[in-house]
């Protein structure tokens, strides 16, 4: 087995230490450099925030609030760390723009690289997009920063992506894995024969079906979870078990709407804190559903597992006209120690909007606790919901808190 | 007057010296570590490469060979004299392959954008493609060199382009300039202010008519002269004189066909030798038609100037279904001390190609020399040509060796 360097294999319980012991001082750079950590983190001390424990406490920046904290404070929200512009400026979807900083491998995907299989010398083709969206830069600099040379493929352009393969012979491909696959079925068309044999895929689901295909043309894929704003949060190793948090991140799992962390495997939303000096992002809630994986992997890799990317945590919905947020939910349950878990259905059988809010109880339940959620929810939503209560362990794994059944055709 | 560096104000006898003190090493360079260069510069002592007549003695490399060179020695034609592989690989038309190093500024053109008004801290929207072709990457590299921050635009989504510099605020904006025409019209539409003031253009004719219509929108755009291979040869300064010559090359104006100097002023092909020690360029012809300019430019930059792109210098062209190269046509004249300059008119007044061989000569003409030149043509083009001659100073200064005015509809 070979590892990126020696944190990988490191005893996780040096790997938290250090980590923590890092931590107090980014909070702290975050919090005098930041107005936006300014004022959030107003009453934290950064020396107190020294375990998991104590994180659970710092409130969260959610990525569906940047765009509003851009508006009001242009261009980064008060995010931006850095003394000096950043060296790139990047848009993803929102639009929320997205700071590209000076440093080397600045978005860390060296390590998912070598993890798939990239080495230094290698000739990697580079399909992400390089325009207005920061894939290709992130890609780009993970390769050039572990030795390989990078043709600068972007996107579209089958045709010629396929004569520039052909020719100059990469054995390494990174972009979606549906454009390799678009790709590979073009330069059989065109009777080329390409060399790729180890690829990078990101930016959409990676089904099964699509990686045995691939290997089946002798193609090892490994994919990476990463967003335009963390960079690089987790990647497959070659245990093929979930995927590998990245040794420079702290990642959380959050029932959502809350900051709460959840049970170990239970799926909830992802929240990072990074050590960024430049854009420092301080539990930042992705909006994306995962869930810890328990044990060690067999790669040897030593961190903290993840499943890969689970769906959307925000399930925020419109009920008779009126907004429903997880944290609501979040806020009701709060209220009842009695309470274990909670699932809110939003049905329409009759063509009318119902709220069924559906209960786990510690204990057996009672109508009186039952009339007091029932007026906890129409305090906190303005909406009548019927509360039901159901034995443990009934109400499905899948992070969701708000799920939306209606039918509208 | 504000100047990138010492160099641009030299005494241009300096420059020359300069130069051609380094030049001897940089042939030994290449001839040393990149076979083509081995191969084709067997003859030639590096040592006695020191002014611009032992130059013009140097064989020339064409810039239509490249495709036919990087097929028999992929996958640079044994150009690359570095020891390691590119950082970066593009595709230009041929396909021909584009080697990046890992210099900072690699293609030079920073200068080209601080003569253009670009500075330090400038929030500039780089609107080249990046994908497959080296254009946006060569912005990019020497706007971070200067120290400005870049949107790393590309071309299309004119919407997004408008909604992000209408967000972002760019001041400068790099591109052609027919698509930064297509942002202003598009922002007009969409009611978006935007904040462009300055301009580095390329990549395509830059006619007054359209500098004229970004000026009344308050930008001052500046076009260089840049190409794949060579990155940037010239660039446009506040004078608004020509363009001036790129402090890292050796630009020579030459007969299309041959490798000879033509006389200060007239037009003729772009040769140019760079100091790249990655990929070496030794008279290097680019198939562009130039002109140097005379006199010093009223910017205080001293270098030579040359004046725009004037046309493509490959005048081959088929006549009966035999080629005639414009090297047959510099190899005729060669033959003769009593011709100063040759122009071929391929007709086909009656349906039928006809080769008309006008001749400027030094002294009076005889039906013998006619006759002589005659058989010469046939000898070297396998095609009878009718030789005429003409009044000295009759035949345009305008690159053109072979020109071809037949009319197929």
């Amino acid at each position: 087995m070979e590892y990126f360097d020696k944190l990988e294999t490191q005893d996780p319980e040096q790997r938290e230490r250090e980590m923590f012991a890092a931590l107090p001082r980014q909070i702290a750079h975050a919090k005098a450099n930041a107005p936006h950590y300014s004022r959030l983190l107003a009453d934290i001390d950064p020396e107190s925030i020294v375990d998991r424990a104590a994180l659970a406490k710092v409130p969260l920046t959610r990525k569906s609030e940047l765009h509003a904290l851009q508006r009001t404070a242009p261009p980064f929200g008060g995010l931006l760390a850095g003394k000096r512009l950043p060296v790139k400026v990047f848009v993803s979807p929102g639009p929320v723009y997205d700071p590209e900083g000076a440093t080397e491998d600045y978005w860390r995907a060296a390590r998912a690289l070598f993890a798939a299989g990239f080495r230094p010398g290698d000739l990697v083709q580079n399909c992400f997009s390089y325009h207005l969206t920061p894939g290709g830069s992130m890609m780009e600099n993970g390769l050039i920063a572990l030795g390989c040379s990078v043709i600068p493929g972007g996107v579209g352009q089958t045709e010629m992506q396929v004569a520039t393969m052909a020719d100059l012979k990469p054995v390494g491909y990174t972009g979606t894995p549906s454009f390799l696959k678009a790709i590979l079925e073009r330069a059989v068309d065109l009777k080329r024969e390409l060399t790729i044999k180890k690829a990078l895929v990101s930016g959409e689901a990676f089904l099964p079906a699509v990686r045995e295909a691939l290997k089946a043309r002798g193609i090892e894929a490994f994919q990476t979870y990463a967003t335009a704003d963390l960079g690089v949060i987790a990647y497959e190793t070659a245990a093929r078990e979930g995927m590998m948090v990245d040794e420079g991140v702290i990642v959380e799992i959050v029932r959502p709407g809350t900051g709460e962390p959840v049970a170990p495997g239970e799926v909830g939303e992802v929240v990072v804190t990074t050590f960024n000096r430049d854009y420092p992002l301080i539990r930042f809630a992705t909006g994306d559903l995962s869930a810890t994986l328990p044990g060690r992997s067999p790669c040897g890799r030593t961190n903290l597992r993840i499943k890969g990317w689970m769906g959307r945590a925000d399930q925020t919905t419109k009920v008779r006209g009126m907004f429903v947020h997880p944290h609501q939910i979040a806020e009701v349950t709060r209220r009842f120690e009695a309470i274990r878990r909670v699932r809110v259905l939003v049905e329409n059988a009759d063509g009318n909007d119902r709220m069924r809010v559906l209960c786990e109880l510690v204990n057996g339940g009672t109508d009186a606790l039952r009339e007091e959620i029932e007026g906890a929810v129409r305090e906190v939503t303005k909406l009548r919901g019927d509360v039901e209560f159901v034995a443990t362990q009934t109400l499905p794994n899948d992070g969701k808190v708000i799920e939306d059944v209606r039918k509208f055709s």
